[in-house]
């Protein structure tokens, strides 16, 4: 698991005062981002680089309690599928000044060749990466499970 | 059904040059405020007015193809669930120039007090709305289907 | 002149309530690239066909009321200077319920070979769009003229 | 001089590849925060717990070289002005690999009563704060002085 500590933008709230539903994709994407640093070049490096990404092909995000200016977040972040060419990671975002569980998301990404937009068999050190931080989900699972 | 067109913006990209995954969740709520239209005082009046909200509980997005700046997506969006006090929207996001689906989208809200920030009944109008537009889906349904 | 009406996002206030600052240059693009729109391809066709894009060297913006969710500006284009390699927009953005002047942006750019990243010779039909919203400034100006 | 590291997020770009303009305002707007952290409750206690917020009435941005994806922004921010009600903040944003400047912001703020919507005299602490980080710009200041 990795972990990120991230506090809530000036901007990142909508006009109901609570931070948009929208944004906690974008945390996901930056604690993708501290997930992948250890790559050599970093996540940057893997996409410009070498021009392979991760792009989605599915997002699961359960919402269970608002967030707010002024407050933080820490996300961590696990992996609960690797597949040949695909991997779930699940970032659990969890409030800094109380410890409640703000979202939970289940993020699919395909590894992909970004000159061809065609996926690819995933690099050995993405591979061992998301390895090194697998958490399986435990069975039965309901519906929402990664495929 | 509800069909909104909107290009895509100059900011919309991400690093990969193809739209960044969380602002297919932005297209869905610009395409909810437009869904919401026909309300006395429109999305803004429920929200501003009469502060009720539609926070989500859920959201399941599937990618299918990319889209990039220069295109534009036609939303197509309908009512899949309604429950006593949430209900679910589905989004289709169809590429413009050749009709292909870009992503699809469903959308658990609850009606909120935004005050207390506590689940409310749904407000008639906001029902009878939803009720206008509902295209339940088809079972069986797999894993996804919304609760 | 050319003319843009755009309603506030739900996403776009801060949390003081109020549209945030950096949206409104957001909102000047959305306004150029209407403006550049009858370009052959319109502005993507010149970002993405001819690879010659409108990098800002000098954004000038003067907030004069806040505009809020719910409420819509009316946004007018023209053009103060144009120069060899640059030109100065200006956008006006005018709130559409009470006429207020919100906020008003001058945004110099210059034509760039986006391949090279260097200043390139301005394509003819680039500078006859400019020259047909040509709306100079009076003497004397004060501290912000356009250079 | 506050200084503020800032990696460029995978979503900061935009369809040209470089940082889009708008973004700096939003890296300002966070090098603010972090100036004003001192205060007790932060800047979010500014805002959220006094109802004192500090909206832009002016902004003037030089864009100098472009920055990418990959790359990070170091932002030295200082003071250039203080007045009864206002504040002139100025950004260096500077490119962390090369030391080369992208960007340098000026940003004069009003403490404003954020319910009332009212300018309102400079908090004492506001003031202090400011004052311990006042670098005025020498004489002969060309157009674009601070007001």
């Amino acid at each position: 698991m990795v972990s990120l500590e991230r506090p809530i933008k000036f901007e990142d709230v909508d006009a109901a005062g609570i931070v948009f539903f929208a944004r906690f994709l974008s945390y996901a994407h930056e604690a993708m981002e501290r997930f992948f640093a250890p790559l050599d070049g970093g996540y940057a490096g893997l996409i410009l680089g070498r021009r392979i990404g991760l792009p989605a092909v599915r997002v699961e995000a359960d919402y269970a309690a608002p967030v707010r200016y002024g407050e933080a977040l820490r996300i961590e972040t696990s992996v609960v599928h690797i597949g040949r060419r695909s991997a779930t990671l699940r970032y659990r975002m969890i409030r800094v000044h109380d410890g409640v569980l703000s979202a939970e998301l289940r993020h699919t990404v395909v590894t992909t060749d970004l000159v061809q937009i065609a996926s690819v068999a995933m690099p050995e050190d993405v591979r061992a990466l998301l390895g090194a931080h697998l958490d399986p989900e435990q069975a039965p699972v309901s519906a929402g499970r990664p495929v």
